[in-house]
């Protein structure tokens, strides 16, 4: 999508600072990072929100949370720990309209998560 | 596991306010709900973290994915919105340690996540 601001990213359009890839999803540090590892996790294929995914999109959703573990471990966090958070639709707090999972960690989380 | 609270959850030992399952995942009320809809779905096999999830746990944690969807459509949230969330390990917050998605939403959600 020519107006999706990750899909930009995916194309190399818009630089990021890329920390992970395989040939469907992209992992990237966020802009306005919450925490002293917050990493976002794509799909390289454009779906909006968990909200949009059908059961044909499993397999994906499965690896986006997989690759979150992944991430995790290649920031040294797989022993303090982190948290997954992602945001589906307006009162979420959802700003782009791309799915993607945010991973925080390297500081204690608190409750609730916002 | 015996001493695991939400595996007694899924062998009926202990109650709870259970909106959805099916044979793989359960979902039920957060008895500390932290927003007007706070949903916990997880596996009914009993699996600590996303962090102790492997490639063959894909299907599974896609299936968890979709079921937050699932249930966010059940309690009116699709359009309004929600955050899906996961703690791991100790500075995340993670408190039971078999693994859970929140699904939060029936209120704006803030930023940062915790």
């Amino acid at each position: 999508m020519d107006n999706c601001i990750f899909c930009r990213i995916v194309e190399g359009g818009i630089p990021a600072k890329i920390v992970y890839q395989d040939d469907q999803v992209l992992a990237f540090e966020d802009i306005n990072a919450q925490a002293p590892v917050h990493i976002l996790v794509i799909p390289k294929r454009h779906v909006a929100a968990v909200q949009d995914c059908r059961e044909g999109d499993q397999a994906l959703l499965g690896h986006l949370l997989l690759t979150c573990s992944k991430i995790a471990g290649m920031k040294n966090l797989a022993e303090s720990g982190y948290r997954i958070v992602t945001n589906t639709g307006a009162e979420s707090g959802q700003t782009v309209f791309h799915l993607h999972l945010h991973v925080l960690g390297g500081r204690h989380m608190t409750w609730p998560p916002g």
